[in-house]
């Protein structure tokens, strides 16, 4: 019997290998790393039997034909890596869909619709202030005027696109009809501790989170730390950190919230002055945007509270909020009967992060399977998820795809 | 009547101009800009019929002799500013005493030992990682091993002191026998709000606060702020926070307690990403040993049991103190005498900065004159004392010169 788990491993090592120098992977989109990439998983689908296409905006597109007329279900993910980043991000979830078509092929499974295999150019944004072109492309969300953004050398995304051969002002063409859409599913690492913790390879996730940040300033009023006097002090930090409790509080308090403050600036920063000005970040996440709305209005109003108690005025300004992404009801399901036909007890969790799937959901249906990483570690060298749990994940992919076949036909 | 406030702005105003170019006063010691503060102070000084001579650590001393056989009473502060500081910090304790001679003068009083008023090179300590060189010169407590130190430009303390004409290996000569010392009285703005919240013109210093600092480094474990669950988290800002309150409360609780949490450094500092590291200082000062110290105990307590509540460990190291150096009783209670007679109720406060009379409590009785300062505001250009007040610290200083007179003799 064919060992999926060891074949997946094996592909992914040599994926890895196509990298900048350094430690982890670096893979940029629309670089010579790129184009080696695209070289090998052209190759390796073609073994598969699939047909390659690569479009204009670096999706790189195996199709598996079905009978005529027939719909299209799209799997996979994004083949860029965060700078030193892992092996798994987002590549795993290419490689474990054509492992299932192979397995598929072995098993002499005959779909009755067409599968296509993406490979998105860029998901994590890395290079230009942007990001998920392929499934923008695809949704028919793109918006042309990113092609003016330039990454730190100063080329466009336009040029970079050009120099890769494309031809960027096709790219509102590539848009798909939604009537021949089936739905998308994506496989990704979990980038959390939750399967660990649950002692499971697999996970469905039942909604992308929706997130807001908000951009908190504190006016306080420095001083000499050793002439002013506790009392009538305006001291920004006591401010923030009150701001910092609480909010954590709320989140540890309140089901389905996530909520941190990540990024904090002290103003003037000396061992013997009174805090000034502090600059924070909160951001909150959510797959119930009713319970994210309400925890951004409770930052408000915890803010309006430290700033009446304390006497010292503080901004806040949301910058930033994208919806909550539910996955489609009936994918769950099919897909947490693959997962228990693999072995698994097919848990249900949110995806706290983002993924090619949020931008896909502009054109069909979509489903994403988690596979369990190593202490949640992501976005670093040590990142890793188990041969074992990869070849259940091939096998619960298979399964979905054969079941889905079950229920598909005229 | 001489309106001796308007004589205090008018010298102030001459000694701000000089000043490198640029907001305020900077005024660096043995530079340009101190060559020709002490020739503008050497020619004031004549005038007054002192004395003048400049040591080799750079203090001008005006002298103005008394009896045969009397012992000194030393007055005066530092002629150094921080970069871009204010007219008065420093520099208004040498005008001041100087004024209070010239009044002395022109009552016909002539006092029965020598006074001498000391304008010190540097006690801001903006050029060198030193400071006091001139009152640790007097009080013999001067260390050799700082004149290796180097500015910014790579000039040692030594070389400086030489361009300047001094001879610095002279400067353990300097010391001053403490059985001739009398007192050191040093006038200075507040640089606090204390008298200004009180309505008060000047304040008699009861102690110079004790200083100790702890450098605090929390580590916690980053994750994806969307993917880590609240349960579970080692955010290492959310324990920071916890010390900061924490902190804050334990001195605003505590008589004669304060402290400050100036520096914070977040790790790894990014939106979307539960922070690692925080790195923080924690300042505490007292004019009570007693009380600073067990405040610091109370620090590691509290870090103990944040770091025990939170599940992550805490290092707390104590990198600097210093002691508090109280003002000699019957000097305060001269002084207070004096205030009163200058049309002050005489309200005594500690210092909470560090002064010249630090380091000359190691030669003799101490005691400080604080003079009120608009909005507690100093190392800024807008610091400021106004005529009247300073006016009324001439008449004060004066008075307590008067008054140490009618008590001394054989």
């Amino acid at each position: 019997m064919t060992d999926w788990g060891t074949l997946a491993e094996q592909r992914l090592r040599d994926l890895s290998a196509i990298s900048e120098p350094g430690p982890g992977v670096t893979r940029r989109p629309f670089t010579a790393e790129h184009r080696a990439a695209i070289d090998y998983l052209s190759d390796w689908m073609r073994q598969v039997g699939l047909t390659v296409t690569l479009d204009d905006a670096g999706t790189l597109v195996g199709r598996l034909d079905g009978p005529d007329g027939t719909g299209t279900l799209y799997t996979g993910s994004h083949q860029d890596s965060v700078r030193e980043g892992g092996a798994y991000d987002g590549i795993m979830g290419v490689a474990l869909p054509i492992l299932a078509l192979e397995k598929l092929r072995e098993d002499g499974v005959h779909l009755p619709f067409a599968v296509e295999v993406l490979a998105f150019a860029d998901e994590e944004g890395i290079r230009f202030p942007t990001a998920l072109i392929g499934p923008r492309a695809l949704a028919g969300t793109f918006d042309a005027r990113v092609l003016d953004l330039k990454d730190n050398t100063g080329v466009t995304l336009r040029t970079a696109l050009e120099r890769f051969g494309l031809q960027p002002d096709n790219i509102p063409t590539l848009a798909r009809a939604p009537e021949t859409a089936i739905g998308f599913l994506e496989t990704h690492i979990e980038q959390g501790p939750v399967l660990e913790a649950e002692n499971e390879a697999l996970g469905v996730v039942s909604t992308i989170c929706g997130i807001e940040r908000h951009q908190v300033t504190v006016y306080g009023r420095t001083g000499h730390a050793g002439t002013l006097p506790m009392q009538g002090r305006k001291d920004a930090l006591v401010a923030a950190a009150t701001l910092v409790t609480a909010l954590n509080r709320l989140a540890s308090e309140t089901v389905d919230l996530r909520a941190t403050v990540g990024e904090l600036h002290v103003e003037p920063n000396v061992v013997n002055a009174v805090p000034r000005e502090v600059r924070l970040t909160a951001e909150i996440r959510s797959p119930d945007d009713t319970v994210r709305e309400s925890a951004g209005h409770a930052l408000h109003r915890i803010v309006s509270k430290v700033a009446e108690t304390l006497g010292l005025p503080i901004d806040v300004t949301r910058t930033y909020f994208q919806i909550a992404e539910p996955c489609d009801p009936e994918m769950i399901k099919t897909l947490c009967d693959s997962v228990r036909e693999a072995g698994g007890r097919g848990p249900v969790l949110p995806s706290g992060a983002t993924h090619d799937a949020s931008a896909m959901a502009a054109l069909c249906p979509i489903a994403m399977l988690f596979v369990r990483c190593r202490e949640g570690v992501s976005h670093d060298p040590s990142e890793h998820a188990s041969a074992a749990d990869m070849g259940q994940a091939v096998e619960a992919i298979a399964d979905f795809l054969a079941r889905r076949s079950a229920r598909a036909g005229p």
